[in-house]
């Protein structure tokens, strides 16, 4: 028998670990660390890191191993992602039956939390169809919660919904109907110029709860550019960027 | 000159603070924990708990103090909140005076993180209207993380929005408009049986995340009934309860 912890790590900051997030690496047998490419090389520089400060040296082994990319010729998209998901669980069945050849507990390490916007868990239902396995999940510091630390901001208004969406959602549908509060994540880059910036704020966090952190904000139509300058000079920078938003519409 | 640091602390497992959380408490030259009443008194405990763990015996002091309760006589809902959080930033500005004459650090623990449905935030800031004040916000682990983990499912559908409210938001206005998943918070019991509960699934946790966790999900219209009899009899075994919810459309 088999068993999978998915635990969030935080948002990048490796002090956002929680203390049962540590327990649970210690109580696996292997961890396993995905690695997807060059571009995402730093997150597993991250979760090596993590690793490294807080298991002890007898403590559970890591073991890396490479994913597929996605076929690009398949040009159905929802029939893409799910055949790379396919051949992504056939690789975390094999690795499990390598690793752990007579059952045990493997742990991955999760950006930020494993609900939100992750596809870990649902890979995981996918080997666990495949083999017997449990599932655990530990929560973690999202980037959400990152964001609305730095700038030391409440997410709602007073007794207000807040509503979660991606860069994708808001370029395609424009304002959520009836929302006051929008949180947006995974954007290419700058889908908030999609929208009517007038009586819109906008709270905009880069690197959100690390080092290199950046924060812009004020009214939509005034720091617009300044985000989307910013944005591009800190990507080539780093080579990379991990970026969220709060939008609410003045009252 | 004054500082003080709003720590989330998670949704009631100590286990989910996270070691950022433990650094600031340390930093802190004193924690204070406002006392809301007895029906709040199991809040205080825990916090307690939490110093009594992390902190050393040197370690910043602890200093309690009493809340005013809300004037039940004022008509005005809006007002009576206002002249209430007013009365406590008088408090707080008191209190951070006598604790530290000269200037320093106080910490406050935040349940969950700061800044979702708590007015800690909104507290400190009328408090930095009145004194000079530097805020510092340390995010933590909220219920909707320690719900999804403990039900061990992702929040959103595949790249779909999310919006989070509250018990009286889902009464008033029902479903809310082109919502795929929505988040209850806040809930004085039951505002699900106000919506049409037709091909909508729901996850429900009480206690996310501590030992007395409760959880039960399946289609609303079947589970409906056992979670309003399952909350109504912990209520009354516990004397409180917190709990949480995820509804979703069937597709
Ligand atoms: C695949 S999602 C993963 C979210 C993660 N599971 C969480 O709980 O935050 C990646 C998106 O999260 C956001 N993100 C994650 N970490 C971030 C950070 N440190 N700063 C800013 N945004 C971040 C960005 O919007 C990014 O596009
Ligand atoms: C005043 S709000 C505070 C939320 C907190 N700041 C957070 O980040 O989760 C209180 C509401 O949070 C939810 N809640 C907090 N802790 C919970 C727990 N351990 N289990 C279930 N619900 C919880 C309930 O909906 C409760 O009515």
């Amino acid at each position: 028998m088999w068993a999978i912890s998915l635990i969030g790590i935080g948002a990048g900051n490796p002090d956002h670990l929680t203390l049962q997030a540590i327990e649970e690496m210690k109580a696996c047998e292997v961890i396993l660390i995905p690695l997807k490419g060059a571009a995402k090389d730093d997150l597993a520089q991250a979760r090596r890191a993590i690793c490294a400060r807080v298991l002890p040296d007898s403590g559970p082994a890591l073991r890396e191993f490479t994913l597929p990319v996605r076929d690009a010729s398949e040009p159905d998209y929802q029939r893409r992602v799910a055949d790379w998901h396919d051949a992504i669980a056939r690789i975390w069945e094999e690795e499990l039956r390598a690793a752990l050849p007579q059952g045990g507990r493997a742990g991955f390490l999760v950006w930020g939390d494993p609900s939100l916007y992750d596809s870990t868990l649902r890979l995981a239902e996918r080997v666990a169809a495949r083999m017997p396995l449990e599932l655990r999940v530990i929560p973690g510091i999202t980037a959400i919660q990152a964001m609305t630390a730095g700038h030391a901001i409440p997410l709602n208004t007073v007794g207000g919904p807040v509503t979660i969406t991606t860069g994708r959602n808001l370029r395609h549908n424009g304002w959520p109907e009836g929302a006051e509060s929008v949180v947006v994540m995974l954007d290419e880059g700058g889908a908030f110029t999609a929208i009517d910036p007038e009586e819109v704020e906008i709270w905009w966090s880069a690197y959100a709860g690390m080092a290199e952190e950046l924060r812009l904000s004020g009214p939509l139509a005034e720091v617009s550019e300044r985000i989307l300058t910013t944005r591009a000079e800190a990507r080539s920078r780093h080579g990379w960027i991990m970026d969220i938003y709060l939008l609410r519409k003045s009252r």
